[in-house]
């Protein structure tokens, strides 16, 4: 215990919308942050949880502690206990209410992919900036303590230039035709199908390996109707990608190639890394995602070379010490827990989010890159990638 | 939601003794149960939490959100608002405080190994069964999903007569001899050394294979005398057991054999078991604990017959639908989010705690067949096991 | 034994152009088929030789048990007992020897890639046609049981549409700037760099998925120029790729990548393909050869659905019984004993090669998707992929 | 080419007794070795097989190239141009065999184990010693090049005291009840079951750990009775073990386990062995055999500590440049051409075998060891390890 008086520990007043799979994820995350993160930034208070559906909400806001629930997003920004806006909900629902987030003074951490698209993500990205306020984009797989080891690696220039980026990201859940028309199948909804959703390993090449110079991308989608939800015999329109592929010609010289599926039977949340360069290897597996596999190719005796199979529960390992002693696991849901830790860090004192935290200015560039990539399916052509 | 009204939920008191490693799992476990459990069967209240140093046990209870602390754990039997008593502490703690809380009526959750050998425990035993209180020793293993898939598999008798068991325990966290002496390299403090602490693998051959008939034992300890904590210039005897060895005949015909090491350099925390049968086998690594491997002799059309490498986090698994979407994976604290809820309902709605949760009685027999092992190992010869 | 008198086994002259690494492998392949495959459809008879450098050609002669050697591959050509041309040479030296051979009436085995490009290619299949001699390009991982089994299980429809096919060569060999030029690294030599030498994927991307109908390409170089070998003061340049990805649509609406490099440090013959379907997937990694890992979506029950870690040396699994027991591992050079088998049978028995051993038409068809990938590069825009 | 003139290579004769599994292995290891290992030391002239089936041993004699074939393996002995007596036979032709050819004045290499049991051993241990001759037991895992590279690094002292040494061999070959009685289920033909036939691991714990000093044993048996071959109503009975487990007190104070089976589904052929010692790990698993993996815990930086995955393929491992380049695999029919090797190499140059290569003491003592588990069985105790 640092501090000498508990006391002196703040509370933070938090306000979410979206109550369904995130919105158990991200409450769970702040629920357990505060004695995972001991003494804790602030104690994140649960005060108001929007959504549409209120029998839905309702439940949530009582499951999860909520103070108060309400079917207004609006209802958020007029709150002033609350400090921090954590978005959650579908991707249509991002812009309009993270601007308002802004304008009202609330620090933001918003869902991936930011935006429905890079035109939406800019308009985001310049409401935060203007406002001054923090702002997170929930790109979680940068808070994996293996992926975060693989950064300081980077980092400390143990691996020299870097020759190879590849990503892949992998599911299975709509490979059933009877799989229903979802908000992440509706283009109005969601922008993008697979490429937005998994724009995780867009958010890793630029993490990991540097800025996208050039993108060339192949979309394509598998199954063009699913059935309604409630109305199984009635069928919904899909127009969104159910597969992409993208190759990136990398600013620094680098070459990568990123994949997303969600047509991948037995895969079933399967995202994988891998980076090669001049003195060394790193890949990562989010199924197995205690461990990092690293190879040296100067450092080990040559002998003994080959690929350390890293388990990343050390105390020295990143956020280690945070939750069990070595060698036992945490879980997806941890990354989270992180996430709620540094935006209440940096939202209380006003410590900075970068590099290892996504802002808004990463979920612009991610769109960028996105749209680039659709672009170069649509023309059949090479597309520079350009930020503003 | 399956209850019409929230406020039907009962509320139940929680005093737990034990304010470090599994203080903070137990505690973990019982915050986030009830809106992982929803909805749960009780909401536990963390009314009392006691240890031996004041200045711990204070911050541990203003860390994980305890009502009250005490440095005396016979307050937490006179409090009425208590009805679960947790035991997180040292092994040498369990006998006393848990047949107070029997005869106090409160029902019981207590850390493994039950006791330091099996006359404690099996007065342990008879105290909860005279009480009539509920009790459960926290051999977590059996509760991670794929330890119960495998357990299913066995139980629909897919796989016919078993053959084999084995099962490994390692880690690695002693053998650096400046390392200093704990409570668990003290036979007063413990009972026993690895033994013990690795009685998983005992109550695992018991849950997955059955009841042992004999056994013989190997132990051996490598550093004989650690540097005391906090004054390392001066040195304690180590006198319990750094590694065993145990084999095992089953009653049902099978053979076994049963291994833990505190000195196994780069195994975290390394728990292993296989089990091979007529019609097919089962293996599972804790390291990878979200997956189970299983194996078909009969079942799988020849050509592609091969070890399936089951990803248990789909919602038809044990506990589906409890954490997050197939393929996001769980961590090794979920184990005792599981358990809270199995004590919880057991207590609240007098449901059983067996076959899958370890009681006093599993507690006690695991304890016997360690006592065996010793013996043999003190004697030279094959001991048969033998429960009172 | 199924012939009666072994007196009835033919044999079969066999000539070789190149004493080197794949000189090695494929003298090996013979020397191993017959007993292997018995009865064999014939004795291979090494009778001749064939390289530029006197010195080392009379030692690999010596070594493999040829009967002659000589400087001049054209000494093969004349030679009537030599039934069967074996061109394991440097890429430059494909075409002329080929077609010089298919005149000569000799049924002919090449290395991969067929020729340096396209339209060298072509001018060999035309000539084996016309000659109506067999021929076989040496795309030797078709042949490795576990990839017959993934074909087999693409064959028999257990899978379904096919939605995705990805395939990766890795290796680390020239990643030190020390290392010399040599006649891979040399467009006038090789032709190409990673592009044809991995052309492995591209083969077996038609082999298991079908044919592609449109590529995009991204190749590069990281290092321009090497030491000369002998003279490591003197530089030569590099213009050949280091590296290449590619997209690819295919004919059966399948999308896929496929991606080479020489600079994978840590990778050091690292082949892995996986293929997604509608109702299942199948992945592969030739470091671990014996091998193959199968996820059926409908054929397992639900609980226990996973990849099929399947150990393809049953006596029931393709090449089943002609290597060892089940469980006894066979090794990279068994392809090649493999593909004299399937020559030597061609050649004696007239039997086809196709479509598990690749022919010229199948190099042929590889050199075309390689020259649009290049073309795509070179031109910043999709390709269509057509064949004469 | 080391040597100037070729013709300076000898010759050298070989009689083989047994055509079966171990003869077509040992066959092709004196085939490949003289081109692998260039320039051998010797070319082996295959002279005279024998086995007792006429006409099996006449086709066997065919199909590996065996200048003649006879039905009485004393022939060999007579025939002074052998050199090299090979026993691949079944256990019980070991003794005489061996003895005999001792007598005769030949070099030996006789298949594991390398007789029924320790006294047979310590005769033909006797005779070879008094006869002067060249000796070696087939305990060919010592010669995978991981385990050799294993035996390297303990022997170089870099992981300091051993506290551990497990090993484990499960096969699945006699699961099913239908498969027929055989000589290695025979206690006559055998000596015994899964013990004697699994004794490669005895030798490995010698090997890579040291000399046992106590064992306890644990055998069994799941089916009593077969179908005889041929005539699969008459039931054979069974009386060797089908598995078995012990444990071991090594001399140094390391402890360990070895446990062998017949009846593990799903294990075609797997042989694991772990040694933990005071600075690091290894581990193998034959199933995977061109790998090893080390742990270092001094030797690498902390953050990126774990178990190497050494691909032993590369031309400075042990069997470097024997084979292929780097990352193309080995099988397991190469450690017979490495056996070879070193035979051949042994009798024409008077190398000395050991300790890489098992001779008869190791044989003997593996037998010694079988020995006391099985007595520590029978007897229900604890059993010393006596070397005569």
């Amino acid at each position: 215990m640092e501090r000498e008086n508990l006391s002196d520990i703040p509370e933070v007043g938090i306000g979410m919308l979206g109550y369904a799979f995130m919105g158990k994820a991200h409450s769970n995350g702040f629920i357990q942050m505060p004695y995972l993160f001991w003494p804790p930034p602030a104690f994140p208070k649960l005060l108001l949880l929007a959504g549409r559906d209120e029998k839905s909400v309702r439940e949530a806001a009582l499951r999860y502690g909520w103070e108060k629930y309400t079917t207004d997003w609006h209802d958020i920004m007029e709150d002033d206990r609350i400090r921090i806006f954590d978005n959650g909900g579908p991707n249509i629902t991002h812009r309009d209410s993270c601007i308002e987030a802004a304008k009202a003074g609330k620090d933001i951490i918003c869902e991936k992919p930011l935006a429905r698209n890079a035109e939406e993500a800019q308009e985001m990205l310049k409401a935060v900036k203007k406002a001054g306020v923090k702002h997170c984009c929930a790109f979680n797989c940068r808070l994996v303590p293996a992926v975060r080891l693989a950064r300081n690696i980077i980092d400390e220039k143990r691996l020299g230039r870097i020759y190879h980026f590849r990503a892949q990201y992998f599911q299975e859940w709509i490979v059933d035709p009877a799989f229903p028309a979802v908000w992440r199948t509706s283009r109005e909804l969601s922008g993008t199908g697979a490429l937005g959703d998994f724009s995780h390993i867009v958010d890793l090449a630029r993490y990991l390996c540097g800025e996208p110079g050039a993108v060339q991308g192949v979309l394509t989608r598998f199954i063009d109707e699913r059935p309604m939800v409630g109305n199984p015999k009635r069928m919904v329109k899909v127009d969104v990608d159910d597969a992409f592929i993208a190759t990136v010609e990398f600013e620094n010289g680098a070459i990568g190639v990123l994949e997303g599926s969600r047509f991948c039977p037995g895969r079933k949340n399967y995202l994988f890394f891998e980076l090669n360069a001049e003195n060394g290897s790193i890949y990562y597996n989010h199924e197995h995602l205690n461990y990092l596999h690293v190879y040296y190719r100067d450092e080990d005796p040559k002998e003994t070379q080959g690929f350390h199979t890293v388990d990343v529960t050390e105390s020295f390992h990143p956020y280690g010490g945070t939750w069990w002693p070595q060698g036992h696991l945490v879980g997806w849901g941890s990354t989270f827990v992180h996430e709620a830790y540094h935006i209440v860090d940096a939202s209380i004192n006003s410590t900075p989010l970068e590099p290892h935290v996504a802002t808004f200015e990463d979920g612009y560039r991610a769109a960028v890159v996105c749209d680039a990539i659709l672009k170069s399916w649509e023309e059949g052509k090479r597309i520079l990638v350009v930020y503003d």
